[in-house]
């Protein structure tokens, strides 16, 4: 696959993520030789994902070049291929493009999507860990809208109108507000032939109350938030099946969708290994040690969404968001550096900077340390931490445009079907 | 398909292109019931296609919403449908989605890539008339270059870097050119591996001059400038076949090249009717008056590059741009107007606003009257004059940001494999 050799310890990061950008950019560069493969050419930008599929952002201002990040390094190699087997014992990947020796191999393949085994679902429901997959979605709407345009048939018309998505973590809670705003501002303008009333958004959670993970303040009020916007909140409801034209929970209730949105569970995406040895922990992550080491090994880590590191403060590991991620790569990026140097690596310890959602305008939620913040509050400091987290000087811009934009015009302009999405 | 029955007139429009937009936008609605017909639910503001082929512009800047651009307008309908065929004794359209009256019909369907007949170059050549065929273009490029950075195989190599273009009209142009600034901007910094004198883009042109609808000195100066972008020019020089490796001149001279966009030539699309009465003319358009009525009809009005009207200047009908397109648009609309209050209908005059063409960055030609101008300030008319055409307000702010960051940084954000390119 082209890469030379040279007497620098060669690293390879598998995964172009949250924590895949963080080791290397804090990698001082010129003391090794840096292989990067990922699937995709771009790093995205999962928090705003959401406003793909409901076409308030393009792509481009979500997702970024990953040469672009590292044009400055020396010695960099990126290589659009995917890893396919990790040879420990050898210390080699196994890629679409040909094998690849390594003396550090950093593991930053995130999360899949789980349909826990319901293959109604997984055939059926529409995920959203990518962005074809939010074009996908964004399509689909657009298409069932206008489908219910035109329609004679009430039934049909009500189907093609009604939008489930199951899990109310920060995806559905984001992606119901971003529809139940689309009703608001795109339904009403662009569609007058349809009463606002007949496009139903609900969201269905298996728990007892959304955004579990935050505090039992912002879930009250994201669920406050949600019902004033007019999105219907089934909590303790679990989906059992859904066939492309209905949504069955588990205790039989019905919903008659033409879109269905699966948000309810994501699960490890590590790399095969040539031998068994690696036993995944809670949630298919690799167990690390508080250096990020995969156990039982000493140049294999795992950073991000697909390590488990248990601590004190989170005895089932930590949340698979972008922080932990983050600063996880730091942390290894330095401790590499420490060892290349004979000095000895420091443990992780997590700074918990906060979490946050948004709901819709002027309403998000926020726990940050003690604090608790609900509405207009929260809502612009979300924006200031996700413009300032969005990688690159032009996204933020025209992010930070579209949004000025679309909130003065009730407006979201990406709502073209490029690609129309066809069911299998 | 759920249009209600009113005693207005009924016009239908099929096509949302500039004839199609300029038509509706021009009409005081409210004395009609408007129906458009288009296969996409936004309209391509096609002279900046290129730029999204070449990653610079994203999709969302230069297609916009047709619903929105009409949104104001009352007993207005659009309906995402495909015409396949006209009724012109009974005044009905037969569409993807049901049948339909009409009391006026306006044709705006523009025109479709012209492969000549070709079945090499139709089944492997790279078109460039829609979004999607943009990305394909963007994508493929891209992929072709990541794959030369992986290959050891020096022939596999400069097939992967090169690229070749039929057609020096401006879309063949202003894609050299931007391929060009790719290489300088891009492949310089994001591909250190690959020398930029390795990637190659050949322009191959049938006639003695490039832009061959602009003046000589147009042609020449766009000729100069493409040369010192390193583009080379192939004039008087037929494409005879391409089979998705080798691109073979009708002389027998080769190219190797992995990438191969066919610009050399569009032909009219028209909608079948039920009789054979509509004989067309020269490439494949409705032979109007200077009504733009198609000839033998009187509620049949055919606009813009579908459109045949030969004229004292333009004994070949008029070119096939946006200009003529948007005037006989609003034409139509003031003289529909008039005969619906007694009025005599007003002929069709062109008013030749000029032809221009971009290169490069401070590199345009601009033919306007009488006047000639090559360099800067065709460059910053250029970039006005289609600011100032361009649909909507948040088009015109993202582009010219886009172009703006661009400029300074050299740089094309939007190099993401979104979709990747497979060959059939």
């Amino acid at each position: 696959m082209n890469i030379p050799n040279t007497n620098k310890p060669r690293i390879v990061v598998i995964g172009g993520g949250f924590a895949g950008i963080s080791f290397l950019r804090n990698l001082k560069k010129s003391q090794f030789q840096v292989v990067l493969f990922d699937k995709r050419n771009y790093h995205t930008f999962q928090p705003l994902l959401y406003q793909v599929s409901t076409a308030g952002l393009e792509p481009d201002s979500i997702a970024y070049p990953l040469r672009k990040i590292f044009r400055k390094h020396e010695d960099f190699h990126f290589r659009l291929a995917e890893v396919h087997r990790i040879d420990t014992r050898q210390s080699t990947v196994h890629t679409s493009i040909g094998d690849l020796s390594f003396d550090h191999l950093v593991i930053a393949t995130g999360t899949r999507t789980n349909f826990f085994g319901n293959k109604s679902i997984e055939e059926h429901s529409m995920p959203m860990k990518t962005v074809p997959q939010a074009l996908n979605i964004r399509s689909l709407m657009l298409q069932n809208i206008e489908k219910a345009d035109i329609t004679d048939d009430p039934e049909e018309r009500k189907c093609l109108l009604n939008f489930v998505i199951a899990g109310a973590g920060p995806t559905g809670v984001e992606l119901a507000g971003a529809l139940a705003e689309f009703r608001k501002g795109i339904l009403k303008n662009d569609y007058p032939h349809i009463a606002q009333k007949d496009m139903q958004v609900h969201l269905v959670e298996g728990s007892d109350r959304v955004l579990s993970p935050m505090s039992t303040f912002a879930s009250a009020k994201a669920k406050k938030f949600l019902e004033k916007m007019g999105v219907r909140v089934h909590l303790n409801t679990l989906v059992a099946s859904y066939d492309g034209t209905t949504v069955t929970t588990s205790e039989g209730k019905t919903f008659d969708a033409a879109t269905f949105i699966w948000a309810a569970g994501v699960t490890g995406s590590p790399v095969e290994t040539n031998n068994g040895k690696i036993e995944f922990a809670r949630g298919n992550r690799y167990p690390v040690n508080e250096f990020n080491q995969v156990d039982g090994h000493t140049n294999l880590y795992a950073l991000g969404d697909v390590a488990y590191m248990p601590t004190e403060q989170f005895p089932q590991g930590h949340p698979q968001v972008a922080q932990p991620a983050i600063q996880q790569g730091r942390r290894l990026a330095s401790n590499i550096m420490r060892l290349q140097k004979g000095k000895k690596m420091l443990p992780f310890r997590y700074t918990d900077k906060g979490t946050m959602a948004t709901i819709g305008r002027n309403k998000a939620v926020a726990d940050i340390k003690k604090m608790r913040f609900a509405g207009l509050f929260a809502w612009i400091l979300w924006m200031v931490v996700h413009l300032f987290f969005l990688v690159g000087f032009r996204n933020r811009v025209v992010t930070f445009f579209n949004w000025t934009y679309n909130y003065i015009n009730y407006d979201k302009a990406a709502r073209l079907i490029i690609r129309p999405y066809k069911r299998n």
